[in-house]
């Protein structure tokens, strides 16, 4: 179980595999989004507008990649383990840096995530399926729709994680103390009920088995702005790997 | 006491007299920043940085003035008491709207605000000394600096309550359940250890009198970007009267 700066040199260096999840415990792990000057103003109102999925942590100041509140000595073009990169809403690239793409005007945008709270569960007893499997935890469009923001308009995105039934109360207790870590659950039990018709098929991470007494709970995710991305078609937007998050140094009981 | 919806007619009208700090109880009342589009990502960066006094509600698009998650029947342009306008951070016009100023490239922000603490205090039997005198709570700049974003930068600014020692346990765990309220005190004490000369000369707002077995406590206050914009000095900056909010429909407890 790494620490937050030991993932983010072994992301630099571009030897991290996989998920962040169940890495360094005691922070905030992120999800970026970056976007030029141009549509940063609507998609900062974008996340005001829609805080359980786009919680936002930090955004920085056009051209600067470094995140000096929650981790100065970071580098966001190198320290996540993996970016995607979209033009005009298509993925184009997946990569393990962006520092060729990088300009003066990208501003960058670190949104909290779910994994934050993973480990609070964990520490009370709670099983989380995708740590255990060493997975990326299943994400889902749905059919709510975010409060829309200029361009930016589209579905909420969930991740989805299997509890047991006498642990729900306290699951839902728990995370709602992480409200910049996506806070309580959107939805619990019938996927149909939110637009997923297969559970088993995620359209982000890998499924995860639901075993008799448990009951699949949703809560909303910072990939949402990667489906956005797609409905608003900005000129160029990256993004981490689903998954892959940037680990920050804000201690999570902040 | 009047509600939301009533606060905002009325300062529509030309008619709200004074703060709005006692009324609207079950909502969030809120600092307003109108910003040009190109300060406006910046300041957004400031915010982030900076969440104690800058707690961000809403950001609008640039040209919209209607906060449509805050208070979808609002205008911002006319919907706050009062109104001040900074040109190269020079204070030069204060007055009940801004319609003439509105431009196309206009964003607003809307920032937590103590006022919405107050009413907790209250109910739970502890005397609010601005409330009660109904005047405007005193602020003061502080010798404790923001984190800079860009080319804002300047120092925090708070607001002074008097409380009983007695009471003091109790008033901080009830603000430190309202993070979006400016939360948790800054300081509680001795006012020169942050860099007030003299607590009875506030710069916004109106002195309150510190009653025997009182102890003065500070919280960040959004009357922050005010002082930042003395130093940063952008073209053109929009802000409410200090004291003087915008009066949100988010509820207290969301």
């Amino acid at each position: 179980m790494e620490t937050a700066a030991e993932v983010r040199r072994l992301a630099r260096a571009g030897l991290w595999q996989g998920t962040t999840s169940g890495h360094a415990p005691s922070v905030h792990q992120a999800n970026l989004v970056i976007l030029p000057q141009d549509a940063a103003v609507e998609f900062a109102s974008f996340c005001s507008r829609n805080p359980k999925p786009c919680p936002i942590l930090e955004i920085t100041t056009p051209g600067d990649p470094v995140p000096h509140a929650s981790a100065p000595e970071a580098d966001l073009r190198t320290d996540v383990p993996g970016y995607r990169v979209y033009r005009r809403g298509e993925l184009v690239a997946k990569t393990t840096d962006v520092v060729e793409l990088w300009r003066d005007d990208l501003v960058a945008f670190l949104l909290g995530c779910s994994h934050t709270f993973e480990h609070a569960l964990a520490e009370a007893g709670v099983r989380v399926r995708n740590v255990e499997c060493g997975t990326t935890v299943p994400m889902f469009r749905t059919n709510i729709r975010c409060r829309p923001a200029g361009q930016f308009a589209g579905p909420v995105v969930v991740t989805m994680r299997p509890i047991r039934s006498d642990q729900l109360s306290q699951v839902l207790s728990l995370s709602a103390r992480y409200p910049r870590a996506h806070g309580s659950p959107l939805h619990i039990g019938d996927p149909e009920v939110i637009g997923i018709s297969d559970v088993f098929t995620p359209d982000w991470g890998e499924a995860v088995a639901i075993e008799p007494g448990e009951v699949p709970v949703f809560w909303a995710c910072g990939v949402t702005p990667q489906a956005v991305a797609q409905e608003a078609r900005p000129e160029l937007m990256i993004t981490h790997e689903p998954g892959q998050m940037f680990v920050t140094d804000i201690p999570r009981e902040a």
